[in-house]
């Protein structure tokens, strides 16, 4: 399911109500870059400390353009009738059109159940305002990654004209403090600057006039953000005058103090629905770190810190900060690379831990018995194929951890145990490098 | 006229026979971002020095996605019959489908004359591969300027997909010399690291069997990138053998001393061939800079410190230093705003120095006896009349120098001169602030 700003709040939803049930996610982003040069690229002789730096600069020098979740729920072939009862009621509240076809096409499940996979692709642009918080990002890019991009068929317009807004809670909270402080100070706050002081003198005269009049509104015409913000504090130290802005001008009016303190409190009614809004997809972020269900990612350590640092908090200055607040974050990761470049029997048999090159293989055996995976209903029509874009890359990796588990000679015989049990082997340790199949044990 | 990668090697053909002919021409660029914070955007309290410091770390920052430049011919009414005939005779080589139109439309001209305008909108993207040259660019973005482009309607996918690649003299020439060393040397210059030992001493082995075998031809598989560099060089010290990059593997074949220099040869030719090509855009700029017509920009520092820095050469650390290379680089400027903001008698009259503001007035006021301009008529048909469309915005900059030049009661009567003298006036002072009308004043 492609998600832009237009149908974001209805999929936020959705999307809510779906990783609630589901068993596991699985996450891919798309990168604006990867590193900056050749001396900053991972290296296998990194120590952990090194190769969280260079990590950590790559996540804070590029930005992240698509995320994609895919959520897979267990659909048990026997209890399959109850669990939709019981969904249907969950989604009940929602105006969701494409609901009522859930049924039909799981009324044809199998007996022994699958996985139902519900991916979601979210396009993602930093937009410079929401709602009147003005939060202007830097981002760099890498002209070989948008060539990637391209080559995936990948739409640069709808990221930058549809993309998902987005904004961190701390960056949010800071800005509404600001706006709140301006918006209940009786005192003024702002010394004009010189090329100001003219504007200032002018306004005030008239303000003096306005409050000796007769008149209920006064209509004063301003050039430009920082005259606005001046009339604004000015007019905020008269306890009986409010300001409304407008397109051309600033209307000051007059009022009682009962009538002041409720369009304050309504102004700030609305700084707070902003800033809700401002957020924009980091809600989605919230959910995934909230439900404490396993993330799937390939080759995930990058993901992985873009999810942290973009869309939750700064990444701290020093790694075992990171990792104690990771273990807060996403509790649970596991990294389909590593699960391959750890396991020979599962390296051996592709030869290969590349997801591009592997998943194809996996999907294909899977016709031949392996664990069956199904896309829900809604998300059918409109299921991509393209490699690299994040929805499908999600859905990829998380079908092929599905089908890695289920491997006749991979993990399970490897460890003579049941694949759910095996699992374990495989939490918080992500992949480093190919060529000495290191990987980095999360602290939990 | 649109230039993207598919016409360009077409249209520089045409720039180039047209520049020679032209008066002056307007440049105008679309970037990637302008400042990166409050504190490092200009100020009116900036030295020259600390203003040239902050001006390059932008343009050393931020990318050029698109640059506008417009060539502008007076045509005389009375000569314009023989100029035609010349112009054909020059432009006779080309296979040009629309040149046929230029007398037709030109047959209706006034007596009196008029300038003909040419705008080029030249859509770049730095290419990290430019026929075989590796040349991975970086760059910031904003994410303010990218929505000031979408709200202009801005083609973000024709910027990746189809943007014409550049790469400046100097870093051309670079990758130029070591690959021509690589090709020429006979000595084996790269040391395999660890991990490649082991793959060098299977091809050595393997090498040495060819060359005793009576086989004409060795295909070796290889990785990756570097596999294939430590093949090429390890056949350089061999000078009866060749190689040849193939899709998937390397081909190394024999021949004699004789059948090898031709062999290397062909490779340099070839290599002369990819760098000129890779240079792009470059070439435009390289005319404009020979050409030494006057360049009129409106607010053009920064336009004029971008074409230095990404199509010419980097910025020296120096203004002084800088200062000379632009004499150098380009020697005739002009700025409209500085034009406007310090000639009251054009102030006054329109309250304004934004040219999205006085550019339609001057426009206007054109069908009122200012001078008259016209396109081109191969220019006609994909005019663009998007403003902060980089050609367009070009086009209405010269169109507004032309008319501020006109303009009764301008710039004419403010020096009670004819307006080719007064221009004199405007020469190389580059706006710098509104506030104040400062300007820089370049040395030359």
């Amino acid at each position: 399911m492609d998600v832009t700003r237009e149908n974001f709040e209805k999929v936020l939803r959705e999307f809510e109500a779906a990783i609630a049930q589901c068993d596991f996610v699985a996450i891919d982003m798309e990168m604006t870059g990867l590193y900056e040069s050749k001396e900053l690229q991972p290296s296998r002789l990194d120590t952990l400390d090194e190769r969280y730096a260079k990590l950590k600069r790559s996540v804070e020098l590029y930005g992240v353009i698509q995320v994609g979740v895919c959520l897979f729920t267990w659909v048990d072939g026997h209890k399959q009738g109850q669990r939709e009862g019981a969904a249907a009621a969950t989604d009940g509240g929602t105006d969701d059109p494409g609901g009522g076809a859930d049924e039909t096409a799981n009324g044809t499940g199998d007996v022994g159940g699958y996985y139902e996979a519900r991916p979601f692709n979210f396009n993602v642009f930093p937009s410079s305002s929401v709602g009147g918080i003005a939060v202007d990002a830097h981002f760099g890019c890498k002209s070989s990654a948008f060539e990637f991009l391209a080559r995936n068929s990948f739409d640069f317009n709808k990221w930058v004209y549809q993309g998902v807004p987005y904004l961190r809670t701390e960056d949010a909270e800071r800005i509404r403090k600001e706006r709140m402080a301006m918006l209940t100070s009786r005192q003024r706050k702002i010394d004009a600057d010189d090329r100001h002081r003219e504007f200032v003198r002018d306004f005030e005269v008239a303000l003096g006039a306005f409050v000796d009049s007769g008149e209920q509104v006064l209509r004063y015409e301003t050039g430009n953000s920082y005259q606005r913000k001046l009339i604004h504090n000015i007019v905020s130290s008269h306890d009986t005058l409010g300001t409304r802005g407008r397109n051309d001008c600033i209307e000051i009016f007059k009022g009682s103090r009962s009538a002041m303190a409720k369009h304050t409190a309504q102004k700030i009614k609305t700084l707070n629905q902003n800033v809700k809004n401002a957020r924009g997809f980091c809600a989605v972020i919230d959910l995934l770190s909230a439900a404490r269900k396993p993330v799937v990612g390939h080759n995930m350590l990058l993901d992985v810190l873009h999810a942290f640092s973009k869309f939750h908090r700064p990444l701290p200055a020093r790694r075992e900060e990171f990792e104690r607040a990771l273990a807060q974050f996403l509790p649970v990761l596991i990294d389909t690379k590593f699960i391959i470049e750890s396991t020979p029997g599962i390296k051996d048999r592709y030869g290969t831990s590349s997801l591009d090159e592997i998943a194809p293989m996996l999907e294909r055996e899977a016709g031949s018995g392996l664990a069956s995976i199904r896309l829900h209903p809604r998300f059918t029509r409109s299921a991509s194929r393209n490699m690299h874009e994040a929805g499908y890359d999600a859905y990829m990796t998380g079908a092929s951890f599905i089908r890695l588990l289920k491997l006749d000679g991979g993990v399970s015989r490897a460890a003579e145990q049941s694949s759910e049990l095996v699992l374990y082997r495989y939490i918080n340790k992500l992949h480093l490098s190919t060529a000495t199949a290191k990987f980095w044990a999360m602290a939990s």
